[in-house]
């Protein structure tokens, strides 16, 4: 697969494992189409399938796990604390290797077309999808969840759909379509247990107070093990990478007299950063994707299809 | 392909290049094996094709591009410095990616047998193929070249081969067919014009003088940058990687007072080496190559066949 989309849709159904295996087999039954995993949270009600395909595949998988979910989830009984508003309630599109953000828009809007007209089913857009600025923030579009929007829908102008007619699916609510960055979680831990420290340091690193661009910082306390860490997120790793976040980390630590005692990546991250990260450490002059081996195997095996 | 096996045949021509693209073309004959590299020396009147396959296909690839090279190339004309004995002269196998020295070994063999029964050719096995202690260094199995093998071959019993009858093939001589590791290239230039400086460094960090265990290192002086450099063959890198290199090039240049300036590979390195570079310089406690999305990926598509 040399280019990969990543699609991680979120559906209104926690409890029934049986009902979470059906949909997986949905993304499934399309080529080149492949589950990561499954998240299933019985206390939220709700269950997360990341998957990955090409471009060529993806919007079909994603159009068959939203019938799926139409199909077998009823929204008008489901209950849980997490706000939603349709049997599959999110449907972000990430784009991970060889595939740019508007690429990635266009699917979703090819998507959303899809849903509205074979299976009736509304849709809005978020985040980079998103066809105006107050939909950009996924809580701001999913405000009062099936409930309310079943309400408001015909009736509040701000309120239609993206795509298709003002009136909810009856049991399947509407589904928010979006575009989002693919996110690195990446933890550093620090030598001491005084959480004032992670939260200083937390702040020097951050885009939001003037540090790395792309990066999203926070301090925590690890009680078990009487350390604390600083939670990152980085939001795009092309500009602001795991060494960036390292490196800014132990430097601000230093400056307090604290020692970096490790480092953790939480779910995965896409071989690139790995590899930049080798190349930065090791001051690698000649770094290009073309000198690992693999890359070029996969490269010669394509040339020869 | 998640096993990997690599090829490395050299051929007695370097100067008729349809010659050498037949070669590669019998190689590419065979499913899943892919051609890496071609390196055509007409100086030496030489070439190397690099490529690799599934331990499942690569020794009839190997078979194929012998048979191939048998039937186009003529060694009793042939004229070039380098020492040499068969049309295709040596073929190593080298384990890269799941795959034991033990089963290259058996790969090796399987090549060497069937090289002699369907081609004819005698084999003699080297380095961790080799039968006898004697045949471990490629340069004594190859010493006097096809003239004097040719007379010796029958007579003098040390020189008889490994497999088939004590006679050279007329027209394609005989094959070395052996395993060896994978090596990474990799030099670290510091900032000086000292040769000596390199030299030592080199001397501090190699196993042969009590340094790193895989390491083999020579020092270099490229005067043209003005600078010198600490140019290393690893030639076991789970075990001694391009981390280890370069933190002890980096701590000898230290106590001399040099700085290292920057490293390169110098043609392909495998991805694992990079991982494990990464995962050691960022402190990763959680590293394994499970957390890779592309792995995971590549183990989801596995799965699903």
């Amino acid at each position: 697969m040399e280019r990969i989309v990543e699609c991680v849709p979120n559906f209104s159904e926690g409890r029934d494992a049986r009902l979470v295996a059906r949909l997986v087999e949905a993304v499934e039954s399309v080529n080149d189409a492949v589950v990561l995993s499954t998240h299933v949270d019985p206390d939220h009600n709700r269950s997360v399938i990341t998957f990955v395909a090409p471009p060529e595949t993806i919007v079909e998988a994603a159009v068959r796990v939203v019938a799926r979910a139409a199909e077998l989830i009823d929204l008008r009984p489901h209950a849980g604390q997490h706000p939603r508003m349709g049997a599959c309630d999110v449907l972000p599109f990430i784009p991970v290797r060889g595939v740019s953000v508007e690429e990635c828009v266009a699917l979703a809007q090819c998507a959303g077309e899809r849903i509205w007209r074979e299976l009736q089913i509304p849709v809005y857009f978020y985040e980079s999808a998103a066809r105006v600025p107050e939909r950009e923030n996924l809580a701001d579009v999913r405000r009062g969840g099936f409930e309310l929007l079943r309400e408001q829908i015909a009736t509040v102008p701000e309120r239609a759909p993206d795509v298709g007619e003002a009136r909810l699916h009856p049991t399947a609510g509407a589904v928010i379509v979006g575009v989002r960055p693919l996110l690195i979680a990446y933890n550093v831990t620090l030598k001491t247990n005084d959480l004032s420290i992670a939260r200083r340091i937390a702040r020097a690193v951050r885009g939001r107070d003037g540090g790395l661009l792309h990066l999203k910082a926070l301090g925590f306390e690890l009680e078990s093990r009487g350390v604390v860490q600083v939670s990152m997120n980085l939001t795009s790793y092309e500009q602001t990478n795991l060494h960036h976040a390292f490196e800014a980390v132990r430097r601000e630590a230093k400056k307090l007299g604290v020692e970096v005692i490790a480092s953790e990546v939480v779910g995965l991250v896409p071989q690139n950063a790995l590899f930049a990260a080798a190349a930065h450490f090791l001051q690698l002059e000649n770094y290009s994707p073309d000198i690992v081996l693999e890359n070029r195997i996969a490269a010669a095996l394509e040339r020869k299809k």
